[in-house]
């Protein structure tokens, strides 16, 4: 199976050569970029000798004769202009972006852009596959879910769907690494300033908010608004999120756990960590997994739930390859059999 | 004055000969350790040159008879027997472990360790300026406040004194970087394993949480416990904590910036940052700075208030300084005007 | 191919797993360590539910009867002992240590340990394929290279071989990640005192200069001392060694790159960078690349060579799982095809 | 006594804010800056409440009429320009830039700019004032050395001087943190691909290889071009250079520490290192001192030199300031008392 990538200079277009370098199933046809025409080594000297193959510019006709999934590393504001193109040639299509994630009133509210037509935001299956498996085997067009929801929503689901939490009570304390800015520069991502350093940013204003509500709210009608803090840890890679909900009634560490462990049995990429014991971000760096340990303390009725993924993994490019195998009826952890990089 | 300082190869000792270097008024009479009698220059090479002085044993009564203050950098369960003896004494004593700082009933729980007798601990002042000088001034005996206190408590403060917010509804999340640990080895805070990491550790558990919520209830009565989670940054100083409640009545985050900077108006180290900014870790490395910031959210209801410290600082030794600086009748500001070292 | 680990719970052990992990012909037997007999995943959480065997106990008989390879991760000074039972049972080993790597007398000098016995130092074959591959093919016995003779014997072998150099002149400045040092705990390797640090260590004293000598020797009988120098960067992973040497006559750094281009043409891993260009350590991390840059520099006449390899792998596991796809008669890249992990 | 800086915004000019706030004679008379005229704290938060001054435009003019001495922090082939105004106004200035330091011939091939004119070069002393004390003294206009020269050249003097080392043997391999490249952005400083990263740069191009060898050749006129290579760190602050020289003849390690405190005896920020033991970045961290360790090879004949600064005080801003002292006639170390921040 040919697949393409457009937007490849990108941390999320890079990860995703990594990724499918190693694929038994999918063969990289070609990459994109508005870069110069140049061979990919050159700005990632790390895939000298092992890609020759050269930067193209971003020709829709072109990649829709020659691929069978095209995967959009491209910023939000164009990843849908891109997708359109390629779902009307009935070339399957996996955006990272934000651009499908959202109605057209969120999108503009949060991402302060336009956004893409209803019609074809109405054909796009929201990418999580641990919750949406069905619709993305039958879809053609996939909004790859962003870095912290997949993080809060895997963490929040088992507690949100079995009603078991006030949901007015959600708070998401998120921390994530610089990667996850992607490469574009700036001081408080250069290591002079941010290394040594812990910052906060986008307090109540991150445009993740609504995608997590959204999501939250299919699963339980009654949640209210969360309150949802990024945070810029002095790391390249990996997502944390604490989430604290107040539980209706009590129910002890154990109990929950096993609640967890039951939902997300079948699922190859989510690891319940045992009682007593929490993940780490660098536990997961480089594979696909999300890990979640949880601890509900009886003194103030709360439930503090961590989960850690790789941001540019399960948080892009591994989980937009996971989305990828399942529309292309593969094994869903094909070419993501990666264990995390320790130490 | 003389100082001698007991503790004085751990991280806090240490910090303390840093500051101590530059103060105009106290000068340090010796340093104690129960390491061998070596210069602290070959436990510490960046001090070569700068102190020739050699560790001496923990002598009390000789320690007693040559000092006008002393700060015990010892751990917790064995502050507490070395303060008895000064006090007894008559010397200044600023304790930075937690042996002071807890009823014993609390110490017990959450330390699991002998507490101290009551006596002693009675005649404790809680060694946190900014609310409680006057007390400080006239004492003799100061337990120093733990840092994720520090930082918590000056951020609560305002809104809990003034009953604006739910007593029910505080939940603290807070990171810190590894020398809270102190200079024992571990495993978490090795490089290999602590690089490019970021770790949660006693979730609902620390000890710090009876003394955050013992302050908070002085201030206001209805204060119900507090969810309080510590995580581990890959850095060596700074604590940052994100403190999140649910406000009685709507106000604006302006509002609640006037109030904080009303309250803090005359308080030297504490930095309220203007609206839509705030403080990051780096920001006060170095410093004996609180540096606070925070965000009233109308769509939760809920305000985030953003506070850090450097752990080392206003965590432990500069507040230490600061402390007696007060009990010593000196501007409280003496010795403690450090620039922030950024970047 | 049934494998087993002696030594398991350290770095170099588990990077081992993370790479037989995913080896088409090799299938780990067992895991074994002098810890207690916990699932590995216990001590190394990143392995949870992808590695659920036991760490047991060394008992060699045992081993032997079970594996067909037996991978020492085990320290020097007991690595030899175990190489030696294995060896006698007709079991293949590879032993990461420097027990079997040199002379009794250079081992006794630079080690300061006893050395192993003469006649099972000579069945070693010494595992650096790219210059020895037949050897190790036709061996049961191999004394896997030490991290920093890796990177210096890959750098400097064209020139020393070709004889274009002085070779009294020889200097080699290399940097590690304090991975290097192994899971043991130390203040030079924790995050407090090594991040925002590098320190230089064993000046003219590190074990690898006699094996490095050696081998130099072995290429040209003229070789003189060299200087080498060891520093601790703060990061995990990774190694840089600048090699410094006077050309005998003039050449230009483009004659040079042609010569190791063509010298290193066949080999899989060794990646020969474009002139002005050079590599960086973490443009191998998790790979088993050896990245090498070079410059002459007609003002002094000396000829300064880039390498970089990922200390566990091309420096331990990595090039170990390649000496066992040789002596295997495996193609030597099997299992090996890691994509550098960047960013 | 007024002092005004001109680049207040990049690290050195941020580096004098810090230390000049706490100098006990010198007076920030006003900060300037090609940026707008905002408060410096909204460029650098961390001088919340600190500084109110307001970064103003670049009037020489004014400036002179205001001010005793000025510090140019800004760019090279700007500074020139500038420091020529200010030394026909008669004030004193210290510019940190490359500008001053080499002949027209050298700053042409090098920097590859415009040399200032000659008649201003000869005016400028070179600030190294454990060198040229006497001359910076009598002097209105400093060329304050480059940071990778200060440290090699300490490190080089006793020797070179006395001459005991082979002329054409001198061979220095640098290691900086980020800060060096200023607060420009780019991927090499960038956290992501900067962190858990080691680069080479520069290989024998780097602009400060004249400045070191016109300086040594004052020394000992035997001297031959040196081969230079510099490194980039993942850290912010702090350079070591680790240096090899040929002895002519056999010398112990102790001899040489013994000329070496000999010859820097009276110096206040060099620090020689005992012997066995060597000087680590973070050991001058935030200090203004220049720490020195080294050993003599008996196996290879060679001396290896280790020394470190902080970049930003002994090889900027520190030393600018410790030539302003000498200058003005104050005690060399007025307000450079700063403890290493360790850890």
């Amino acid at each position: 199976m040919k697949v393409s990538i457009i937007g490849t200079t990108g941390y999320g277009g890079v990860e995703l050569l990594r990724i499918l370098h190693q694929h038994p199933t999918f063969k990289i046809q070609s990459i994109h970029s508005t870069k110069d025409e140049i061979p990919i080594w050159e700005e990632y000297p790390h895939l000298y000798r092992l890609f020759d193959k050269k930067l193209e510019p971003i020709d829709a006709e072109q990649i829709a004769n020659q691929s069978d999934i095209v995967f959009l590393a491209t910023p939000s504001g164009i990843s849908g202009q891109l997708a359109s193109e390629f779902v009307n040639k009935n070339i399957k299509v996996i955006d990272l972006s934000g651009d499908l994630r959202l109605p057209a009133k969120d999108y503009e509210t949060w991402y302060k852009q336009e956004p893409v037509h209803e019609s074809l935001k109405s054909q796009a299956a929201y990418g999580l596959p641990e919750w949406n498996r069905e619709t993305i085997k039958n879809s053609n067009l996939i909004a790859n879910p962003g870095c912290f929801p997949t993080a809060s929503l895997l963490s929040l689901a088992p507690v949100v769907m079995s009603d078991l939490i006030d949901p007015a009570s959600i708070i998401i304390d998120a921390k994530s690494g610089v990667s996850g800015a992607g490469k574009s520069l700036s001081r408080n991502t250069s290591l002079s300033e941010a290394n040594e350093n812990f910052k906060v940013y986008k307090v109540n204003e991150h445009q993740h908010t609504p995608e997590i509500e959204q999501q939250l709210l299919q699963w339980n009608s009654d949640v209210q608004p969360v309150t949802f803090t990024t945070h810029l840890l002095p790391i390249t890679r990996g997502i944390m999120t604490t989430t604290y909900v107040r539980l209706k009634e009590e129910h002890s560490t154990s109990q929950l756990l096993e609640l967890y462990r039951e939902i997300y049995h079948q699922q190859p990429f989510i690891r319940i960590r045992p009682e007593n014991t929490f993940p780490s971000i660098k536990e997961v760096a480089g594979s696909n997994y999300c890990d979640i340990g949880l601890h509900a303390d009886s003194r103030t009725g709360r439930l503090t739930i961590i989960s850690v993924i790789d941001n540019l993994m399960k948080g892009a490019a591994g989980q937009a390859v996971q989305n990828a195998n399942i529309m292309s009826g593969l094994e869903e952890t094909t070419g993501l059999d990666f264990v995390p990089m320790f130490p």
